[in-house]
C-alpha cells in the first residue's frame, strides 16, 4: 500500500473552510483506479495543523491520479482565498509494511 | 476517531529488526478496548524513517491502553539493543474529521 501524507498549516479561522471544501469536493478521487481512502486529521496540540492522508494500492495508482484531469479539476475547485492561506509544511510518501494489525 | 502517530528514526540496517519486533509482537493491542488498527509506514525518500500509526475510537481508549500493563508488556519485549538505536523524532496526536472518503 502507498501513502501520501500532506501536513498543512493554516490559520485556525480557516480550518472550517478547508473542511467545507473537502465535504463539498467533486468526489472524483473515489473513482480513481487504486484509490483506497482519504482521511483528514487535526492536531490536538496545534490547532493550525491539518494532516491529509490518502492511501493507494500502489505508487503508480497515486501518480496516475496526480497526473489526471480529475485531480486538476478537484484542485481547481479550492477557492483562491483558501489556497493563499494554506501552507504545505511537509509532504511525505511512504510504503506500508506488512505488519498491520486490525 | 483518534490517531497516534510516531515518527521514528533508526539506522537503515536496523529497520528489519524493528519490523521483526512488530511481526512477533505480543499481539495484546488487538484486544484493547477501542483499538481500530495499527500500520507501519516506511518513507520512500528517507530509508531511516519509519512512521507508526495507530487508530482508536476515542482519545480515552488510547490513553487507557497506554496506562495498561498490556502496553508495558508489549513495550518491554523490544530488545534493549533496538531501543537504543531508535529515536522518536516526533509524536503527533490527532483527531479525524468526518470527511473520510473510501
Amino acid at each position: 500500500m502507498y501513502i501520501s501524507m500532506s501536513r498543512l498549516r493554516l490559520p485556525e479561522s480557516h480550518v472550517a473552510d478547508l473542511l467545507d471544501a473537502f465535504k463539498h469536493r467533486a468526489g472524483l478521487v473515489e473513482d480513481a483506479e487504486g484509490f483506497i481512502d482519504l482521511e483528514v486529521w487535526h492536531s490536538d496540540r496545534d490547532p493550525e495543523e491539518v494532516v491529509m492522508v490518502s492511501r493507494w494500492e500502489t505508487r503508480d495508482a497515486f501518480t496516475q491520479y496526480m497526473k489526471s484531469s480529475d485531480h486538476q479539476t478537484s484542485h481547481n475547485r479550492i477557492s483562491r482565498a483558501l489556497r493563499l492561506v494554506i501552507k504545505l509544511e511537509r509532504l511525505d510518501h511512504l510504503h506500508t509494511y506488512d505488519v498491520v494489525a486490525a
